[in-house]
């Protein structure tokens, strides 16, 4: 019998449809990319991208050189800009504004064949380290609200090319889906003065068959109500609604259990095309207008980072509904990819 | 400059992102799928797929028989399952049903190879028929809540068979899109006692920079916010909320317009892989406890027809974020169409 399960926190429903029974195969995410001629991420081509951001040098080289192992830079074709004003207006009865926002690319390696899950866990904590700088220097533009860092691999992710990179991009709104989970968190907290996200974790820690792995600080669950085959996402173990707000250690475990999934992911799906998408709490700095929107998210919210490998293309009636067809239980996909080892 | 606009219905905000300017390329939704050796959709193949439920068949022939031009029968495979009970309950903190519902296919021609856009209208019409004689007998089980019809074309747009063929899943919630769209229809006539798709149409009519084509019955829009380059809009000119309800000439005419911008896609865009979707009001029959729940929806909702080709893959910023960003403007995509003729 298929199920239908509702997601606790954004309220999505997901068919859980066994029955249908295929198992997802799409090609292999690493190969089917070709390395750019003229690549413009790799060491010695820097005066190829916009001036550098941020960059981790551990030999002391200089900016927009050659010596960084993890650099961010703006993306050349951004889907947002950062010069202007936001203009917010009306058009009839539409609403729009200026497309204000930052969009930058974080380049994980200079090697243009590297893959993020083969990187040593030092190399991927600087990279994180990279997220978290980018962070705290965009949230002070007043103008953006929310800071979306995603990583698109492989052609069926989405991805146009293969060398390794994450991507940020700043809005002047807060996007319906973040938007989602922190007023669900909110209400949950005025409710019950818990955490939701601890309370999900407290019951998956005790129901044992939808985790997949454990490290000292994070816990890696297949979501309940998983939209797609083998979606995942990481929690930590400690309460913290920020990502920039994570100890030197933290930021190491980080690194290992992202590589430890990533890793299991690869071996059971033979490297799959994927994505994921970091939710962390928006600037907490008051705006003018808006002192405490936010209040409680330092207890109501918490960081977390949530995986999904495509393995199917969404097809009319996702679209249509806004329910997902999840042909994998998450139950059995963690238990095939705890057994990934 | 990008802008920032936003969907005047489910208010979902994308980024038109002109600037990007890679028009995107897929490859033909036609040739990628073979036609299946045992193909359960030709005629004399009848016994192969669950009895019928539903055909057109202009030559008297009985069921279940070769003679049809149109066929309806449920999915081998369904996503949902018309058994049982709902049996409603919770789980910890999470909420599930039985996946109790209905799938069915609703086969287009006997033909494997044709092509719905190369159809002639009085067979289209027959399609339409089909939906509409579907969505009467369906919504007789009062277990089920919303009955959503769309069509799969070509392998990016989720499609695994070749042989054309929509679909209609029925299920026991409202989905979360359609609900979006008939809640804000309700708050906008309950404020202005307008309909909101009128509003819309009349404004697009006056700015005409984002109208595909027109018919007697029918209104093609590029919309306002679209999430998808080409992403285009069908609506009926009169006040219809409810597809089963448009009259024959109205049928036969919807028929010419999905004919017209099915062919204006496929020149325009190289047969390009597209999902269509059908919003159609659910059922008015009062429900028990909920006797007058839609109750201003022929004034408040009007059907139509979202057509999205698929061109580019949905990445790590839409996943996490809700928000489109869209390469190719609406006013561009019509004009475009307007001259693919």
């Amino acid at each position: 019998m298929p199920e239908l399960r509702k997601d606790p926190v954004v309220e999505r429903w997901v068919i859980i449809a066994k029955e249908r029974g295929r198992r997802p195969t799409q090609p292999s995410a690493a190969a089917e990319l070709p390395v750019s001629p003229n690549n413009p991420f790799c060491w010695g081509n820097e005066d190829r991208t916009p001036p550098e951001v941020f960059a981790v040098r551990r030999d002391g080289s200089s900016p927009n050189t050659p010596g960084w192992t993890v650099r961010v830079v703006p993306n050349r074709f951004p889907a947002l800009q950062v010069e202007g004003d936001l203009d917010r207006r009306a058009y009839g009865r539409y609403d729009l504004m200026n497309g204000i926002g930052a969009h930058e690319v974080i380049i994980e390696s200079p090697d243009p064949e590297a893959e993020l899950s083969d990187l040593p866990p030092e190399h991927v904590a600087d990279v994180v380290t990279a997220y978290i700088e980018r962070l705290k220097d965009l949230r002070r533009d007043l103008r953006l609200r929310y800071h979306m860092i995603y990583r698109n691999q492989g052609l069926a992710a989405g991805a146009n090319i293969r060398h390794p990179h994450s991507q940020l991009i700043a809005t002047p709104i807060i996007p319906t889906m973040p938007k989602a989970k922190l007023d669900a968190c909110l209400r949950h907290y005025r409710t019950t003065e818990r955490n939701l996200y601890a309370d999900i974790i407290h019951w998956e820690e005790e129901q044992e068959v939808r985790v997949v792995s454990r490290t000292d600080h994070f816990i890696v669950l297949a979501p309940y109500a998983s939209r797609f085959p083998f979606e995942l996402a990481i929690y930590p173990l400690r309460q913290c609604h920020d990502l920039p707000l994570i100890t030197a250690a933290e930021r190491l475990d980080f690194a290992v259990v992202l590589l430890d999934v990533l890793g299991r992911l690869k071996r059971a799906l033979d490297n799959p095309p994927y994505n994921y998408m970091l939710f962390t709490a928006p600037s907490l700095t008051p705006r003018p207008g808006r002192p405490d929107f936010w209040g409680t998210i330092p207890d109501d919210f918490r960081w977390h980072l949530e995986i999904v490998p495509r393995l199917q293309q969404t097809a009319g009636f996702e679209w249509g509904t806004g329910f997902y067809i999840n042909p994998v239980a998450p139950e059995e996909a963690a238990q095939f990819l705890r057994e990934s080892t």
